[in-house]
């Protein structure tokens, strides 16, 4: 998770929504990645959907069965859509999302029965630090 | 929608399951892909990720609020999350997909109250096209 910390404080110095993740496979992390929606013109370009993407392109297969992702904030639908087409096995999140996140709020994608894969999912880790960047983020942008 | 199944008839054609998109902008065909998760070896390459990034790219804007996507099939909780985030106007798709769909079925992404944006949407457009092609899909592989 500290690798995810320090992506997401990297999106906040770049002006994007400051969320950050890694992936990791075999014990080893094989792709870190902040959020960049406005760096890349890429509505898609969440951290998890670039990590997970570039984990998929390195270990040249599409799925991700033996691999964990760690990302500071609940994914959102698309993103937890993508986890489960990713097979991705464990998932680590730092700070619920009330307002965005599909894991334990709103869309609650993988406990919905048109969901294929779900990883085993573990919140809070990180949390405080995670939730403070955003806070700080939205605190800053509206001041 | 001519355009979107014809990219799902190539998807088919290369041994993909077969879906394909189009984004419209000013009545005019911006981007048109088709389904390629194992050729592009990621997890994320559905036909409305393709199509929304390539036309994100070419308009140089993260936003598509003035643009309209037109899929074959009932687009996945991730697709479904991605069209929220670039704020396509309208979303117009072939046939439903009570397995994996997220509109009317599954996750109703757009449903939630955790949705940003809400496109217009129609469905049953080509439907017969769209189902045909996936139904023979299946069919061959388990034939």
């Amino acid at each position: 998770m500290r690798a995810a910390l320090d992506a997401a404080h990297a999106a906040a110095e770049a002006d994007e929504v400051p969320v950050g993740a890694a992936l990791v496979h075999a014990g080893r992390i094989v792709a870190v990645a902040a959020n960049a929606p406005r760096r890349l013109t890429d509505p898609t370009a969440h951290a998890e959907m670039l990590a997970i993407r570039e984990a998929a392109r390195l270990l040249g297969r599409e799925r991700l069965e033996d691999c964990d992702l760690w990302v500071t904030l609940e994914p959102c639908a698309m993103c937890a859509g993508a986890i489960a087409h990713a097979r991705i096995a464990r998932l680590y999140y730092g700070a619920a999302d009330p307002k965005g996140g599909a894991v334990e709020h709103g869309a609650r994608v993988f406990a919905q029965p048109t969901c294929h894969h779900r990883p085993e999912i573990y919140s809070g880790i990180g949390e405080s630090e995670a939730a403070g960047l955003l806070r700080d983020f939205f605190r800053q942008r509206r001041g």
